[in-house]
């Protein structure tokens, strides 16, 4: 990750161009549909200063300086809870106030309100969004150890204390509603279940946070790792007057590039005078098929040198939060932690947060209804919801282009499986599908996997 | 049903007293927990109109009379779908109002809202409470025999057209994602998904509705139907100033008419000037192990006979939907219904609308979770609830009281179970828990049940 570094050794995050080029300026007009509520919602909305976080104040969940030895005497007395690796996932998701104004792993009126109506009322009558439980699990064991205790430390598995966790409140974990109600299905085979409801404990523990200190995972990528505060520094220094995020947990190639830029178009069409994108890779847990971060950073690295987006109006930066792949449910979460870090325009394609169906032959939610849920949920009014035509192969043009529904027979849907069929098999896709440096990491990748003088890939991809 | 019949025969509802008596006014101070949310929610809510319906205004769906047989010849040249008694159960409900403003079967938009936030959002950016969804499936066939139409007629199973639906929309029926969300459990043997959805239509159907005429059952029944501007009138007729309202769907033991008895005296205390109770016992699809309607309307008539509760203050009226038994989701719709209706105070119990798992040896929702979802429900804010404790039978005093955790040894809880079992053994209960020519009733309806010579009941009890 030479050339990045290169630029990152200044700045901790992409705030210099690295080229200038972009590829993608000769694209039709009105290519992303922009709805009429958007439009609507937007008037007036062009001014100086960020979209206020929710709740109007960011959380800030981390002990200061001068506080932290003495905390972190306090925690060396308290109850112990260990916390698995997605727990402290959601613990750094917490600290830096991603769930503004969630101000600790939820007690139980905040997990019934999350479960049942995807958002939260706060004292003032005011309702943000929150479509996704962060809650911590304990055991039966744990929860008799903790006793009267109203205070807990959660430890990592290095046996460190990282948080206090006060004025706790333990309630039972009722798996199967949480399941049922968070991902419309109780099919087993989903991989967030698996990996940390299923085998956890009976109850759920809530309370109010404080982190002993910044969260770091120490591989390489801790500078990507901007929070909230630090995106909204960035964002004020380059003067976005739009703010335009795009989630993702996959390799970047040229349809997303090509909606990227084209959005940017149409903002600046619509008046804004320097719309700025939030490129934001999920860092979190991903299931085991799927690319992993330090993968994905070097091909989305490849990308921004080959000049397929505009590092200028570009920030990369890693969102911290595990996935779920709870569709509709999931992609509110997505898009409420932006307007916390500073978005105002939120893009959605098809089926966000949606896989196959773990058990049937179908997709897990229908593709059009992350978007509807997205433009209809409650304490998201404020952001301007993209929602984006397909973008597929276009054989007469030899490039990524919008779906033309005139003529099916000229364009070519690459899936995420074929896309990684092709880079397993080290074969190359269409020219034009992503740039050669973004797919050699790809191929390089999976050729990582393979043990030497087997050719197989093992069943299951480490994550 | 005599007695009943006689006072009913000038006005087709309980306006006039049968008994003065009020044998429960020796209780306890403070036995129903009034919350301080609810009463500060109260304060200046002492007016004399009733409660506002959902949107302002009381949605009525009936077709007027003059235009009736105009209708009627329209109907007859539309595509036909032919409704089930539940989905005509539901025709009832929205053709009077008690889901306004809901103008007919859900279109997707307000299915999607409904599934995951509990509430929809209207157009003035308000919002209304609606947790259970109101929709009419139909099968490939039938949308094939619909084609392009903009309109269907819905027929009975006479094969008479009831109503039009128009400016319809056809959507995909997520059967496991609406289970799942409504449920927050996806096992088999929930009644309701076993009767009305299981083998329902793959497809959604909404649409504004127009219903041809009143619905009327022809049961004996239809004049304790009455709708929520009947209601509403009644009410108005009484000079009520506050409504609070008793949804049941079991016989009335003498704990439900100590906490009906005691939350007047309450709300007396309060300042209220003439709190109105309305009894309303559900009339629609209710699972087979539940007392069937005509029976429970008689065993409710030996309690007002009986004077257990005083008819003077006291609406008994039937609630025309279907049941879902779907717990803390349910239990919204039961209260925002009531809201249209009149009342503006809503009593809530241990487990509303709960049931056991079907598969698991356990009740299938958190016996708290109802009252805590319910008080925390986007759009009932206006709505006053009112938890109550537990009642259960005192055996120092020999009657249903409160129960005191501070003497458990002293009270029996009798369960609905138990209830039914020893009505179907014809054994009595303890003096004081039922009125005997209540508890008669249940005991002649298990009889009923018994084929002659056999002893045995029928293993499936018919609804």
């Amino acid at each position: 990750m030479a050339s990045m570094a290169a630029v990152l050794s200044k700045t901790p995050f992409l705030s210099q161009p690295l080229t200038k080029s972009s590829p993608n300026s000769d694209l039709p007009f009105a290519a992303v549909s922009f709805p009429s509520k958007s439009l609507r919602r937007r008037v007036g909305s062009i001014r100086a200063g960020l979209i206020a976080p929710d709740g109007g104040k960011l959380v800030e969940l981390i002990v200061e300086e001068p506080k932290r030895r003495e905390k972190k005497h306090e925690a060396a007395d308290l109850p112990r809870v260990e916390l698995t690796a997605i727990d402290l996932q959601w613990m750094h998701v917490l600290s830096e106030g991603w769930a503004s104004p969630l101000g600790g792993f939820m007690r139980e009126s905040e997990f019934l309100q999350t479960l049942h109506f995807n958002s939260l009322r706060l004292d003032d009558g005011s309702v943000v969004n929150m479509s996704v439980p962060i809650v911590l699990a304990i055991d039966d064991e744990q929860k008799a150890r903790i006793g009267e205790s109203t205070r807990v430390a959660l430890f990592n598995s290095d046996g460190n204390p990282v948080a206090i966790l006060s004025d706790i409140e333990i309630y039972k974990h009722p798996k199967e509603e949480r399941i049922a109600r968070t991902w419309g299905t109780t099919a087993p085979g989903l991989p967030y279940v698996d990996e940390a409801i299923t085998n956890a404990g009976n109850w759920l523990i809530g309370g109010d946070l404080e982190v002993l200190e910044p969260v770091k995972y120490n591989d390489g990528l801790d500078r990507f790792r901007l929070s909230p505060a630090e995106l909204r520094k960035e964002l004020e220094k380059r003067n976005a007057d739009a703010v335009f995020a795009f989630q993702l947990r996959n390799p970047v190639h040229n349809g997303h590039a090509l909606l990227m830029t084209d959005t940017r178009r149409r903002l600046l069409e619509m008046g804004y005078k320097n719309p700025i994108l939030l490129l934001h890779p999920l860092g979190g847990f991903t299931k085991a098929d799927d690319v992993p971060l330090d993968w994905r950073m070097k091909q989305h690295e490849k990308v921004l040198e080959d000049g397929v987006l505009d590092p200028e109006t570009t920030v990369v930066s890693i969102f911290p939060s595990p996935m779920h792949y709870a569709g509709p449910t999931e992609v509110q979460w997505h898009a409420k932690a932006r307007i916390n870090a500073g978005a105002n325009f939120y893009i959605v394609g098809r089926d966000p947060a949606g896989m196959g169906h773990p058990v049937e032959k179908r997709d897990l939610y229908d593709a059009d209804h992350g978007k509807k849920v997205l433009s209809m949920a409650p304490g998201l009014e404020r952001l301007n919801i993209l929602p984006f035509r397909v973008a597929a192969y276009d054989k007469t043009q030899g490039k990524m282009a919008f779906f033309d529904p005139s003529r099916p027979q000229d364009f070519l849907f690459i899936s995420g499986t074929k896309m990684r069929t092709l880079a397993k098999n080290n074969e190359n896709p269409p020219d034009g599908f992503m740039c050669p440096g973004g797919w050699k990491v790809l191929v390089d990748y999976y050729e990582s996997l393979t043990p030497a003088g087997n050719g197989r890939l093992p069943e299951v991809v480490p994550v």
